[in-house]
């Protein structure tokens, strides 16, 4: 998951309205879905499939970082097992993907004292000198606070040592800090990880563009523990030296795929309504919850209703986009692909926020629409979470939202998902089968009945 | 902390008898000394020195390992600030420690696909030869389990991935694990590691000696997260090979101090009341709750006596005990070099459960001492914490209890004790300034009236 998405999804909760807690009566809607909704979801949490096929995703291919072999094998591995089920029109759709390689890489402290620094590079940093770079460094805890010590930046490796309040607040620094650094002179910058709590974690993710008028200055996450380390040690006066060394390099683009399989509709099968997540991950961990998860819960979904004979009215359609972490070349080319067909996609849903405790969708579309989709929202009552936000989308179906899409997020409780996200931890064992269960159940229930309305969604 | 301890202070609360929620009312004991006990509480909780003193300690040397020069060199400033502060008989008592070096060590996953799997080499444990030992692995849930399948192990690295239940059941699988593989002919020992949570972070510690009559293999941690994929890899029949490559050697005996300051006492100075931790840590993080924060209690609560003008009528001795975690020279040599005072010796206290919430203290000894102890305890009760349960000492006063001086343990909230414990994730970041001001309140208070009550705690 990149920053695209928190605006919506992690904000929502706390900042937009929600519906009241007494519910209305039950509509026509709810009265003719609920007991579709009842059996898709008893069957859901009967099922652990899910959870052992998000095992044997991660287990099997590690990470699935774009242009890497592991992802083009975890892709084969998905479209093998979606025809092996039954879905239909399962296909890799080509994308061609950016392919950022980060080699080998370390980070010492060398004055006041040696240790080794946990790190990692930052996508899209450019590698270091052979040999590295060696060099004073300035720790600073905002980007006013290296305005105010500009001066003396020059020459050093300046270290952001910036506190974790929110995903959205905090990221700037890694999308822009290398820039800020090399515009007052500094010659790399290293991150303070952006989590609220790390075991000596280092956290991976995307720089933005370097600046075309700046040099161009390789970046890098150390673990909390060891920014919080360094300010102390500036704090008491002491001379602070780092030695860097990254290979990091960009490599030509590399061919990949959108994973896609479907369930076609009974009447309207031109009529779409599309969900899933992203396939890619970054090159750390096994990417369990950002986001194989996000794919496994659409697609047991759509497997789910094929099983239980709940074909819609409409296409539903699961997508594992590619490229999300480092290009968004998936989401764009799903648009891209499928810009003909785009004025019949009642709806995209993304999950890319994790497969903990359900919480609800988000919504971004007309206001009748929302109406609709909130009634759909409470036949997930017995998941104890009915609540459709304003607001929702994701940074895979962005692009199509731009067009018109009607989108929504998948919600679920986002306490821990900050500690693991691009982090060597994010691994199956952190979901828990019953949770990851809910949200197969919430998926297929939302895309279901979504897909078998009388009407499509109305847009603006 | 190591195994020994951990029977008498983590499972005491849970197992052992508390004093009852409603006290009785204050006994002459205490009306006599509230008025210091509080006095003492008021100017510890005002107080930051000890967490800026524990984060100097650890940012300062790094980690503390027996035959390291960071120990030794972190020894001498803690004895350098000691005389600054102007404790009493400043002075570091020679220790000779055993010296086992890790060196180079790596872990890989070869089968089904490659992985680098974070480790640790258990203290004690042999190298491998040279390019590492490559073999399949039998991945076992317990020694019952191990036993039921040992056929299967001749030739095999055994991986015991035993989940964490406590520490004492738990950590037998460290202790024994290598040599129980061996006898079924394993070549290497794997542990899932010693915790309840992780983030893919291995917990090293030590190993008990090899058995004379089997081979010496190898053993490491790994991470559980690593442990519990082969597991799940084993159960779906597939097959998994692994490198593991070690250095790990002991070498000759190396000179080290117990770090031992004073407050002498006003009319029987040769009357003793000892406590402290262990200065020496494991060979990775920084050992601040393990052990560096049971030290710097102690000291911080003599500082606190000797700043308020609290001399008591016996000596308060603090040591920093060395060689806890990987041989117990320092606690043993304690006791040697002390052997002719230990019947003047009043109570031992150690700290080495981490300095988290305070919760009470623990008690062995007689039971008219018992009743003296609990008395001290309610002096606490501003702290929130007034309990003295039965049974209570620690590894590095083991030996002096073992010759009848009384012994208590500093207990804290255990919560999240093992999560940090032996990994690189113990550090002074996870420790609150607060908490920890009320730790040095506890043992300040419990120490000085123990040193300063008319008459000795009767022994057994």
């Amino acid at each position: 998951m990149r920053k695209l998405l928190i605006v919506f999804v992690l904000l929502a909760p706390a900042h937009l309205a929600a519906q009241p807690r007494r519910s209305p009566a039950p509509t026509p809607l709810q009265r003719e879905y609920q007991p579709a909704a009842d059996r898709i979801i008893a069957a859901a949490l009967a099922d652990s499939t899910a959870w052992n096929k998000l095992a044997e995703l991660t287990d099997g291919f590690g990470h699935r970082f774009s242009g890497s072999e592991s992802l083009e094998r975890a892709i084969d591995w998905v479209l093998a097992r979606m025809k092996t089920e039954g879905l239909d029109n399962v296909r890799g759709e080509p994308v061609m993907v950016p392919r950022w390689v980060r080699g080998h890489e370390s980070a010492e402290l060398l004055e006041p004292r040696y240790a080794r620094l946990p790190m990692l590079g930052l996508g899209q940093s450019v590698g270091t000198p052979r040999g590295g770079i060696q060099a004073e460094v300035l720790v600073v805890g905002s980007f006013d606070d290296l305005k105010a010590r500009a001066a003396e930046a020059r020459g050093r490796i300046v270290l952001f040592d910036v506190p974790f309040t929110n995903y959205g607040q905090t990221v700037r620094y890694r999308g822009i800090g290398a820039v800020e650094a090399a515009k007052v002179g500094a010659v790399a910058m290293l991150l303070r990880s952006v989590g609220p709590f790390g075991m000596k974690t280092p956290h991976t993710g995307s720089m933005q563009p370097y600046d075309s008028v700046v040099p161009r200055i390789p970046g890098a996450a150390i673990a909390m523990e060891d920014a919080a380390m360094m300010r102390r040690m500036q704090q008491r006066g002491q001379k602070i030296v780092v030695r860097l060394e990254m290979e990091a390099q960009m490599l030509p683009d590399s061919p990949s795929r959108n994973v896609v399989g479907e369930l076609v509709g009974r009447e309207k099968p031109e009529e779409v309504v599309v969900f899933g997540g992203h396939i890619d991950s970054w090159d750390v961990g096994t990417g369990a919850m950002d986001d194989a998860g996000g794919v496994v819960i659409a697609w047991e979904a759509v497997r789910l209703l094929q099983k239980l004979g709940l074909r819609p009215r409409r296409t539903i359609r699961v997508v594992g986009w590619t490229n999300e972490e480092n290009g968004l070349r998936g989401g764009n080319a799903y648009r891209d692909t499928h810009r003909a067909e785009l004025d019949r996609h009642v709806a995209a849903i993304e999950s890319d926020g994790g497969t903990f405790k359900f919480r609800g969708f988000g919504f971004t579309g007309s206001d009748p629409a929302y109406a609709v989709v909130r009634q759909i929202g409470r036949l997930l009552r017995p998941l104890g979470a009915d609540t459709v936000f304003v607001g929702g989308g994701g940074a895979d179906i962005g692009p199509i939202m731009q067009l018109g899409v009607p989108g929504l997020a998948h919600i679920v409780d986002g306490t821990r998902y900050f500690w693991y996200h691009h982090t060597e931890a994010d691994n199956v064992d952190k979901i828990d089968p019953r949770e990851l269960a809910e949200n197969v159940a919430a998926m297929a229930v939302m895309a279901y009945v979504l897909a078998d309305l009388p009407a499509p969604l109305p847009r603006k």
